[in-house]
């Protein structure tokens, strides 16, 4: 791939030192643990069904090495894959966890941690070739006028380019009418909201914990994460969350979880629904098309690892403008010893693009980075 | 819409005079309550998120009219859409709440009602646009020997053109290995399944039982049936089935869930899962690629309300072949009094097929009906 257009990653993980410290003193989900065995990588255990107390902690979870917190060898990753430019944010759970009390000021020393390294590495001319931006984080469990404070001191950070939230909200989802104030300090301050999965889906979805355990993270991470996000910003939608902040963007991950191939079906089952039968000449229910929300108030990340999906992402954000390449870094590494060598995740997320647009290197090239560099206001 | 070419209906369902004086006989789900009111219609409660016992029974579920269980009120729906085939199968939950011992000889007597309607149908010239076939319906409670027997009977049944499933198959789900014989009766016989969701998702999945109710039946149905399907083949998928049983074919409900647009996803936590890795020179799980799996062992309903989503089908599918038209009747009626007139959800459904293959009448006809006369064989 060639350097002379820009190759925005726009969903690539950190973990700052900080964030590092404060998950290396916990001892519940989620927590970073060290094995006791000399030379062993600390452990990363995120997500409940990681935490199988039928193992020993050595083997539970994933192995975090260092490609979570180090710049280098994200400058190395980006090199080895022809991108210029990464947007980083925050793992999954980010900040849900923490008690009110110290909720905004880990906030402010993350963000402050992803701005500096930002504004040091972009000022480097060591590191010409590559340049780093972030998503900020929320305290989301914090009073909500230090989430608003903070959203607004954001601004201020020139190289924040949004921030990354989870689908819980404030505790209670996204559909929370006690967010109303938190949409409207993000929609008045122009903040894309990037929006992940985290929690996956109940393990009785699956059958419950025996059988997802004989596939390892396969159901939670294949279908729990996108599905957790479709049910999120359906549930935005439902409750009208885009009538009430036409001006609210969300960038969802994972090509919108499965969002793009239900959204048919959603409007479909909306004007069907009995419960929203018009009421006084009031219809009820959402008042705009869940395509006009997609065209209007939604982008997508390229992360879907084929074409099918990206076709469907592409068609229903209504524009190649609305979908922008990702790789989800450092996450799906190379299982063996190829770490050097181009990431199958990577290159599978690359061939899907190159597949869905053969003949249209302009289009390829605003999914690749175009759209990331308009959107977020990126200086390459 | 021409009568000069087939159009096929492989997603219709009725319930048979004998299903509807099951249903009426129970009080727990799924059951058909008479409304004590004169003139009102009775109420078909089937999701155990229809039960809600907050308000009246003669409220819950949907009112089920003579559409039902009437022929003439399909023939009458097939006429105003232009379908010249219905090939109709029993709603949801078919017989999966039977008691064992009464399991086979309710389906020998409902598939024997299917076939005889057909059949008389079939040879009357007042009918002679209008053809029916049948998927039948498997004693899934009963002992293995009684489902492989009238697996075995229905070949003899010449209008019953495969069987409708639900996930749960024994109990366990679809990856349950007493199911291989089961599979090994289907593939011997080339019995096609129709895959159908009916359980949804937990409550929990959505944010509980009041998040749900606020927008009627819309969760549960445009998210938590499309996404049964999909934990339910991925779950076949990953435990081996297709390896195993590499004949076997699965005709998937509303465009296989969401599997067309994750199967990307699934392939890749596959490849990135370390439970997985190759050990001693056997590598684990699923030996073939959802991909391969999708284009050989899998069709697709087009029942999916939208461009996007079908488009995503079409090419997991890995071809036009595999994709065939249906409607869901008497699923999402008009909500009004325009009942004589063309339904949106079966014209949504046409319109995506006409916005998806604009220039190519051939694919669209293979869609309409070319596909599941070749794949059913059926005789019109």
């Amino acid at each position: 791939m060639s350097s002379s257009y820009p190759v925005v990653d726009i969903h690539t993980h950190m973990y700052p030192p900080s964030y590092i410290k404060l998950l290396s003193s916990r001892t519940s989900v989620p927590y970073i643990h060290q094995p006791s065995e000399p030379n062993a990588d600390p452990r990363l255990i995120i997500l409940a069904s990681d935490d199988d107390s039928s193992r020993p902690k050595s083997s539970r979870g994933r192995p975090v090495d260092s490609t979570y917190s180090s710049f280098d060898s994200k400058r190395h990753f980006m090199s080895t894959h022809g991108i210029t430019c990464s947007v980083i944010s925050l793992a999954n759970p980010w900040l849900d966890f923490l008690e009110p009390s110290s909720a905004l000021s880990a906030a402010q020393e993350i963000n402050n941690d992803l701005e500096n390294a930002c504004a040091k590495n972009n000022s480097s001319s060591v590191h010409a070739g590559l340049k780093l931006y972030a998503f900020g984080c929320l305290p989301l469990s914090a009073p909500a006028k230090d989430i608003v404070s903070e959203i607004q001191r954001l601004k201020s950070l020139t190289h924040v380019k949004g921030v990354i939230m989870g689908t819980t909200g404030l505790g209670n989802g996204l559909d929370d009418p006690a967010l109303d104030e938190i949409y409207d300090a993000l929609a008045s301050t122009s903040t894309l909201v990037f929006l992940h999965p985290h929690y996956g889906l109940p393990d009785s979805a699956f059958g419950g914990p025996e059988v997802i355990a004989k596939s390892g993270h396969v159901l939670p991470l294949a279908l729990g994460f996108p599905l957790e996000t479709t049910i999120a910003v359906s549930r935005m939608y439902l409750a009208g969350v885009f009538d009430r902040h036409p001006k609210l963007e969300f960038l969802l991950a994972h090509s919108g979880g499965t969002l793009p191939f239900l959204a048919g079906r959603i409007e479909s089952c909306v004007a069907h629904e009995r419960e929203f039968i018009v009421n006084g000449g009031q219809k009820q229910g959402p008042q705009r098309s869940i395509w006009d929300v997609l065209h209007s108030n939604i982008y997508l990340d390229a992360v879907i690892y084929g074409q099918p999906g990206l076709k469907a992402a592409i068609e229903a954000a209504g524009s190649v403008d609305r979908v922008m390449f990702g790789t989800d870094h450092p996450f799906f590494p190379p299982l063996g010893d190829e770490k050097d060598s181009k990431w199958l995740s990577v290159e599978s997320n690359k061939a899907a693009i190159d597949g869905c647009l053969p003949k249209d290197e302009a289009a390829r090239r605003q999914i690749l980075g175009g759209n990331a560099v308009r959107v977020l206001g990126l200086r390459l």
